[in-house]
């Protein structure tokens, strides 16, 4: 069949939307019928170049949701008219890493997605004369029609608005999963976090969700406060207007550091911080941000032996076939938010306009809808 | 009184044996007569004048056992004639750290401890001519007699052999409760242990007491191997016998990386290699080894994102009044073993000796006898 898409025909170049081929779902793979894209730093991250592990020409878009058409030979958990959102990290239930217990990081099908190929070593999509093109995350839903394994989809309900949970298939369940999973925050803890843009919302609302009591904010834009309130921002801090050291302020303001704390930056100094401004004794930070390629991060030995605990999240640590669903009703039954997060809702043609939004702080989350 | 005691008068310098002046007891604080103590790398880092924070005249040591003689005013836990080792790390259960029980590490004495200073201040010994002798790490075990505050001993069985539970002060319980307190490892974890000298070997014997199914030590030196074989070991590398990236090999030996990891070397290349061997998706690296002042760790935050957990332990997580009473049983009980690393048993007037072995690598622990 042939769909629409946006296509990255390379590194640094604006996405071209232009028809495609696409092959039928093989076996345990699916048919989609995309609805609705949110657009990511991660995308963007790939698009411009940066991410050394890019691979060209690909249909981007890992955050959308939409509607089964068909599936292949064996597939039992899904069927036409289901809604679903696709999943960057699957879930097959079988391997070491979902039978564990101990991470979502299921590994079924990392190396073939990895090389933004379907589990069989092939592309489904492909130009229309013939040059094959890369899925990218197992997702590429900036495309009107995709195809992805059964185990990187989540069956959600049919009553819940594409263009809002397509944000549930990576930022929405990114930041609360921190909080949630990764971190497991009580009721009644002190937390700080860094980056106020579309995952450190979710860190926030995440926060109040669990019961936080102190929930601070650090951003250098002081717009971002307004919002952060509005879903449960206890206190706002610029670094450009502290004097002195911010870790020093920080743990002043949680009176003698933060219970948890979290990185949704990327900024390797600001991991730092993040760390640092962690309670002795118990306090844990979770990097959630994406660094630029080669950066690393480092402090003293003695802030770990103190008993700070340094750890990460991907995904929020949900495993999405069972994590993903919920969310969603957690969204229906008005527990989180996420319409005041959509601020734009682009047409295919406008996704480039998209990626200026982001560029200028003007977005949390600009939304595609076909 | 007076009392004999070996005395670091200034950094970098060997210790004197001579007899110093000793204050009894104030309210809270409790005259010991000290039966034997242990030699630590930590005591040598101090009285070498690594230790940015040595302060001297002091007389060192922390790793003893021994008699209470007398108690102070409103002391009530303790009695003439109680056996008692001296803790490092004391356990008020008042303060907000003791009762957060996510932490060993009490406030209640540590800003005048850290000044090698008693609680209210002053220090209880001196020079004949009546020059202040600093405490250290609060402890001061190389001397026959010391004062202690009530909440920094651990009341022990009367049974148990003062020459061997000395080493419960300190490198027993902290290799041991890096692996059961901080670590938490389960029945039937794979764990690489980076450095087996008086704490690693320790780790190793936790690790079997926890039912660790592999356990791999890391050591440059090969004369190691027997040693820890005797208490758990199950695979000896030599990171100088090792072709190509010794993170690699770990991570194949423990077929995808070690469930916990341990740097027991106070390297800060050693503890990032420790963090990179760790499982993807759940594995813990603790450090307990110190630093050199001023090193730092680092890594990429990708390893922390895709599940590695970078953490640290002081005293190996324990709660010294609660722990150490149960590992003395635990010894006595032949549950864990201590006899074959006390190598050397010295008189005070050797300890400088006692040294010597240590920088020797032909001593585990060199134990001083009074």
């Amino acid at each position: 069949m042939r769909t629409r898409a946006a296509v990255a025909l390379e590194a640094g170049k604006p996405l071209e939307v232009m028809e495609v081929n696409l092959e039928g779902p093989k076996a345990g793979e699916v048919l989609v019928e995309i609805k609705a894209t949110g657009l990511c730093h991660t995308d963007e991250f790939t698009r411009s170049g940066d991410d050394p592990e890019g691979i060209f020409p690909a249909i981007l878009g890992h955050e959308g949701a939409g509607v089964v058409l068909e599936v292949g030979e064996g597939v039992t958990s899904l069927k036409p008219g289901d809604h679903v959102i696709p999943l960057y990290t699957p879930e097959c239930r079988e391997c070491e890493y979902c039978l564990s217990g101990k991470t979502n990081l299921c590994q079924a099908i990392r190396v073939t997605q990895g090389k933004g190929l379907m589990p069989d070593g092939t592309t489904r999509f492909s130009m229309l004369d013939g040059t094959p093109i890369y899925h990218y995350m197992g997702c590429s839903t900036f495309a009107n029609h995709t195809v992805l394994p059964e185990i990187a989809l989540a069956k959600v309900r049919k009553d819940a608005p594409f263009d809002k949970i397509c944000y549930i298939g990576c930022g929405v369940t990114t930041g609360i999963g921190a909080v949630i999973n990764t971190a497991k925050v009580e009721l009644g803890s002190r937390a700080v976090v860094f980056g106020l843009g579309g995952i450190g919302l979710n860190v926030i609302q995440g926060l109040r969700l669990a019961g936080a009591d102190q929930i601070v904010g650090v951003d250098l834009n002081d717009d971002k406060e307004e919002m952060a309130r509005h879903f449960g921002l206890t206190d706002f801090v610029n670094p450009k207007k502290v004097d002195g050291d911010i870790v020093a302020h920080l743990v002043e303001l949680t009176k003698g550091g933060a219970d948890y704390t979290f990185d949704a930056t990327g900024n390797t100094t600001v991991m730092r911080q993040a760390l640092e401004c962690a309670h002795k004794g118990w306090g844990t930070s979770i990097i959630i941000g994406v660094a630029k390629a080669g950066a690393e991060i480092s402090t003293r030995p003695f802030q770990l032996v103190t008993g700070r605990n340094w750890r990460g999240t991907a995904f929020g640590g949900a495993k999405g076939r069972t994590d993903v669903p919920k969310i969603v009703d957690w969204y229906m039954d008005g527990k989180i938010e996420i319409d005041p997060m959509i601020t734009h809702i682009l047409t295919l043609d406008e996704i480039n306009h998209g990626f200026d939004l982001m560029h200028e702080g003007k977005s949390i989350r600009a939304v595609v809808v076909f």
